[in-house]
């Protein structure tokens, strides 16, 4: 085999239309943006990664496809040095409207190390979880994620899903997407309305899904007391709280009052926050994703982190489309100790950029793909069509609070609100 | 690609000669022993692995090379998994004559790994450090390894190096080490005689090598009380201690009375250790060694949890012979916070079973051999000869003490003696 090496690296921005899902900090906008990383190699491989589209974010990612040419697609070391010279510069990274980094360079280096490690496997005609240590699943399980949200966008129709603000109606949501999907695990996406009543949803699906995996995130919208309460009401009804409060030292209080496994994907989001967690013992499991924690070879340590201190391990998801889903199936089968259902908003999207026949569910699970590296093709007019979507639409960031402040002018995010 | 798959293994227990090296638990035997690991594949590929071949330690790599055929190259977690398995009877094990593991799996899948990273390499036309993450450093630099030690074995003649007790004979041990190999740092192995000589040792050394980085290794055998009264006299002098005294509590205890950096490879050698470790803060370098941490892979894993936990990495030896010189020499290139120079016993070896013309010193680091796989091959003669020498040396597991014991009935080991 010759050193196959980067030749050139495209960054597309794509959008794809998004339903008006509430939370914490407000409403998702009518389009989720992504931007798509292709690398070609001097031996005519491309791979292929995906990652968020803010502005700044778009920025830091062409800084560093310009200092990639020239690189060998095996020096994965050498993509993070290059990845962290060029952004020396410093400053935080904020991304996909909650997530505030205070060192941009895994955030930046994931799509790229996705599309280097889909280069290796196509060359070496494996597929990415056997770069991984192999597979220990053939398929993943995901979980199916709730949102309360309106019957559609203001201005707009009702969109398929319709309206949710209630327990009914979370349950109707519920009953239609296990259906569709065969999901065994429920997440809850919480923070939108008073605890009380979303306790209440969950107690309503724990009576309609009785052998189902539970889970509720209110992204920190409660007060440690509340979260305390909480905890005790739901104590044998879901498998983990997720960041019912906001903070390490907060969530280490709640920790010491229930017995429920805390989860976390706010407080513990990049590898500097673990040594902190860890010695206050504030998280039970770690939510991991591989697009801000550095790629598919950092989740991997990541998940060995979590096996080495006693942390349970799942997985996070925001708005994403069919590379990031395969990426994200492509880890969970190489990460023994993954052991949670996946999070993916993929049921809410109605738009992709890869080829069908791969990535479909069945019984709540994802087929890890067998082709060489990813496994997925692009649809290259389908990119092109989202792409002129995010051209058009005018979003150039995530801003769920803006958005929602259109319709509600005196909207603050609940953070801590209750 | 085809799915290159494990057809045989052969496991051959090899002696070579060792010289009279003196320690906390009493001295070399005249012969070390090691496991040589070769994996057939079903597409011709052979991968070679090195261990320890205590007489426990060759039985349970028996066990485990018995069910490896089959085995696709790439699956990692699943040799992992199958050795787990295979060794679920449980029980510690001990090897190396100092190393007491509670759970054998690191250990004996550790060469088994590496077989399987050469079988990978060799069939990408990779180097094994392009496996792990790609190469950070052309060249790993060593460090030389200084002991106390007898002329030569009783009732043989004095071997090549000659005796040496006391810090004249240690400096003149140095010079000539450091002439013939180029190294940059020096380490003494202590625990030998009461402190206080070897503290004149260290002295001697930094007089005579002043821009050297220094280091003592007495393998646990001071108090905390001395520990800290040693630290106090060697500050500035070295670059870290080692294993001044045994335990993590008592590492702990010492740590918190000096600023000089304490490293282990006594009381963090397995993953469920660095957790209390981390929490007492007991040890600022960790001194991994594949041999034992279950492979490359999960000494990369090693060497990412002390990045995230804000602890130094070096590297731990025991004797060993070239396929174990070349995997440490990949996996430290491809380490990028692996900064200090390795241990390395090369020097005192006088055979081995790699055929020469890669690994040698330059400026006291080697090369990183740039061949498919880990570059080094198997000289089948030397491989006979040295398995020759295993069956009729006599040795059948190392025991530093009893050997010592047949020359000094009363001996009892220096452990937390001084």
């Amino acid at each position: 085999m010759t050193a196959s090496r980067i030749s050139r690296v495209v960054v597309t921005p794509v959008a794809f239309t998004d339903p008006p899902l509430l939370n914490v900090v407000g409403v998702h906008q009518p389009f989720a943006l992504r931007a798509i990383i292709q690398i070609h190699t001097d031996s005519g491989t491309v791979g292929l990664g995906e990652t968020y589209a803010d502005e700044a974010h778009l920025a830091r990612l062409g800084t560093v496809a310009d200092v990639l040419a020239g690189l060998d697609v095996f020096d994965l070391n050498g993509l993070r040095r290059r990845v962290v010279d060029v952004l020396e510069d410093g400053g935080g990274a904020k991304v996909a409207g909650m997530l505030a980094l205070k060192n941009p360079a895994d955030v930046v280096l994931s799509p790229f190390e996705v599309a280097l490690l889909d280069i290796q496997g196509k060359e070496l005609g494996r597929p990415v979880s056997d770069l991984l240590g192999g597979a220990v699943r053939d398929e993943v399980p995901f979980s199916a994620y709730l949102f309360y949200k309106w019957a559609g966008h203001p201005g707009s129709d009702a969109d398929a899903w319709g309206e949710a603000l209630d327990p009914d109606a979370i349950v109707a949501q519920a009953t239609r997407m296990v259906d569709a999907y065969g999901f065994t695990a429920i997440k809850l996406k919480g923070g939108v309305f008073a605890p009380q009543q979303e306790v209440e949803a969950v107690k309503a699906l724990s009576a309609a899904f009785p052998d189902h995996k539970l889970r509720i995130d209110p992204n920190g919208a409660w007060t440690v007391g509340t979260s305390i309460q909480v905890a005790k009401e739901l104590e044998g009804l879901i498998e983990y709280l997720e960041d019912p409060t906001p903070g390490i030292d907060g969530m280490a209080q709640v920790a010491r009052q229930t017995d429920i496994p805390l989860a976390t994907n706010m407080c513990v989001i990049a590898f500097d926050h673990l040594k902190p967690a860890v010695g206050a013992d504030a998280v039970q499991v770690v939510l991991s994703d591989h697009h801000y924690w550095g790629g598919l070879q950092r989740s991997r340590l990541l998940g060995g982190i979590c096996d080495t201190f006693g942390m349970g391990l799942s997985m996070h998801s925001n708005s994403h489309l069919g590379i990031s889903l395969a990426a994200m199936t492509h880890l969970a089968a190489a990460t023994p100790n993954l052991t949670y259902a996946c999070d993916t908003h993929y049921p809410w999207k109605t738009e992709d950029l890869i080829k069908p026949g791969v990535l479909d569910f069945a019984g709540g699970s994802v087929q890890v793909p067998n082709a060489p590296g990813l496994g997925v093709e692009l649809d290259e007019d389908a990119l092109g069509r989202l792409h002129e979507q995010y051209l058009s639409c005018g979003i150039r960031g995530r801003d769920d609070t803006a958005y929602l402040r259109t319709f509600q002018p005196d909207f603050t995010p609940n953070t801590a609100r209750w």
